[in-house]
Parts: C-alpha cells; structure tokens; sequence
C-alpha cells in the first residue's frame, strides 16, 4: 500500500505522512511522537472532528474496524497478550487535543506494575503530545526518521 | 421499546433483562452493579466473545454504533460535558470478565482531582464486578429494583 502524499490533519496540527502507516476512506492510524508503550498508536477519523458523536454512521463503523485490525496486527508483531482500547471524547476526560482519536497499545504481562497504571502515563503523555506539537522545536525526542521507520514496518504489517 | 424478556449472557454469568436498557441486533447496554460514577454503564455483543478482535465486522459496527448513541444520551442527560470510552480487551489490559465491554461514563469537571485518577477506579470496579458477580448472595449493595429504575429511565431516553 502507498500511503497517499496528502497531509493529515490532528486538531490543529498537519501530520508529515511518513508517520502514517495505514489509511482506510475514513481514518488513517500514525505511530506517536512518544510512545508510552512499543505500539502505542492513534487511529483518527481524517475529518476533523472534536467528538465522537460528530462522526457519522459510516466514519464510526469504518474508525473501530481500523482499530480493530491495526489492533490485533500490532499485538502479534510485539508478542502482546492484551490490548487497551479507549477514547478521551472531551476535555473533561483528558482529551488535550480537539480531534477525535483511539489510543491503541498493546500489553504484556508485567508493563506496568498495576494493569491501570498505564492510564496516568496516557494521561500525561496527552498533554506532553500537544505541547510537543505546539512547540515544533522540542520535537527532537524522537526523530522522523526513527517514526518513518516504525511506520514503514507496521505499513508492511498492515498489508498483509 | 420493549427490552425482550430473553436473557443476556456476559461471559459467565447471566443478566437480569430488567437491568438492560437498550438492544440492537448484535449488541445491548445494561446499567452497572456498582457504577463508577452516575450512568457508568456497559455495552456488550450479545454472542459471547472475549477479545475484540473475534467481533465479526457487523457485530463491531454495531458495538461502537450503539456505544456512540449510548454515551451521547447519557451525557446530556446526566449535563456532563465528556465521554470516557475504553474496552480492557485482555486479562493484561485489565479485563476480569471475558466478554467484550465498553465502559461508558459521563464526565464533567471535577468528577474526579485528576481526570485520569477514574482508570484506577475503573479497574478497582472491575474487579469488584467479577467478585460480586461471582458471589450472588453478595448483591445486595445495590438492589434489582434501584437498577431496574435507572435502565428504565434510559429505556425511554434511549427511545426518543
């Protein structure tokens, strides 16, 4: 699959391609600037929209079976047993960035030491993703490069 | 609407039908044991099924379709002003009844200190649910009667 050269917009913020590993008509799933887990992905609708009441019938049906599919593909391809699954849908539930997105990460037994842990870091990880978006300077932590390689690698998986 | 007098399974346990307060073809909602926080409810496939990923595409359609539809109703109902949507698909992501389950709650500000302190809470009540679901004689800190009325109220809000 070639992932089309067309930018992708995250709230306010354009996604440099390369970064995108798999789209659908509606939706298209990016590897993240500071995972918090190998494999923490978000898959977004393209439209932009706030909540996940905007979607429409098609655009819902058509995020989840993407996230379903990049899913289950990632937690083979990281010998995961468990997947976390979830929608901060407004900024009362920890939602830093106004444009609909799944966290997806897979899981292990013994990534975190309390199962539930991980939302606190998913938490503080949304609000380091927005300032490091805001501020496109710091994005030093984690080169494209080093992003455009783990997309290239989920694009094959993702092909299959 | 009348909520069909035939039982629901999840995972092993069988759920009183007056607990259940919205069905589709592939799916059903149903309110909560002990919820989290005011309309914490679940939504559920009606074929028994523990990973996401065993979802047929209509049966995950249909899930996030009537999650989507739940979550809106309820949060208006209910003046919050966010959704917290998560499916802990996978005894590592925190899921104690194998059955899959979006967990649905309504937010508003300063339901809890921090935003994300709702996930330990989540995981607590999980496993709280599967203790109390295994010990019947155990389920009197909320009545059938207390749940009945609250899925009867959703009932009509889901109705309209």
């Amino acid at each position: 699959m070639t992932t089309s050269s067309s930018s992708y917009v995250f709230g306010p913020y354009k996604i440099d391609p390369r970064e995108v590993f798999y789209t659908t008509p509606f939706s298209y799933a990016m590897v993240n600037l500071r995972p918090l887990l190998p494999a923490h992905v978000l898959v977004c609708p393209k439209r932009l929209v706030p909540r996940f009441t905007d979607l429409t019938a098609d655009e819902t049906s058509d995020l989840w079976l993407t996230a379903q599919k990049v899913g289950s593909r990632l937690e083979t391809f990281h010998n995961a047993t468990s997947l976390t699954l979830a929608i901060q849908d407004g900024p009362q539930a920890g939602q830093t960035v106004p444009h609909v997105h799944i966290h997806i990460m897979p899981r292990k037994g013994g990534d975190f030491e309390k199962n539930d842990e991980i939302y606190d870091a998913l938490d503080e990880k949304e609000k380091e993703l927005k300032q490091k978006l805001d501020l496109d300077k710091d994005r030093v932590d984690r080169s494209i490069e080093e992003m455009a390689n783990e997309a290239s690698q989920y694009r094959s998986l993702l092909d299959q």
